[in-house]
């Protein structure tokens, strides 16, 4: 499967702020995360990058 | 593999623009894509959705 982990970078830390990532749906300043199981989480922030391969994905939070 | 098709949004019609993306890299007002082969295209777009699972990327133009 082809679901990713998600990371939140800020002030050069990375942290997982969600697994199992399916889709991902930029919504003015925030971000929609969605998982295998239907869970979703809002994050404020933007994407850094998006890795298909490696099943990762950067975001970075605003300061 | 988990490369994805990516489409751009204008006007309500879409269109392949990369096949076998592996990585999307927002950089300011433009997303550089590349493919499984090192190819790159920097496209003037913002995300609009990334489907992991259904292996597509939507980008939409700036009108």
């Amino acid at each position: 499967m082809c679901e990713a982990i998600v990371f939140v970078v800020k002030d050069g830390e990375k942290e997982v702020i969600m697994e199992n990532v399916v889709t991902l749906h930029p919504e003015g300043e925030k971000i929609l995360l969605t998982d295998l199981f239907g869970e979703q989480r809002l994050i404020t922030a933007k994407i850094e990058r998006v890795d298909l391969v490696g099943h990762e994905i950067f975001l970075r939070k605003q300061d």
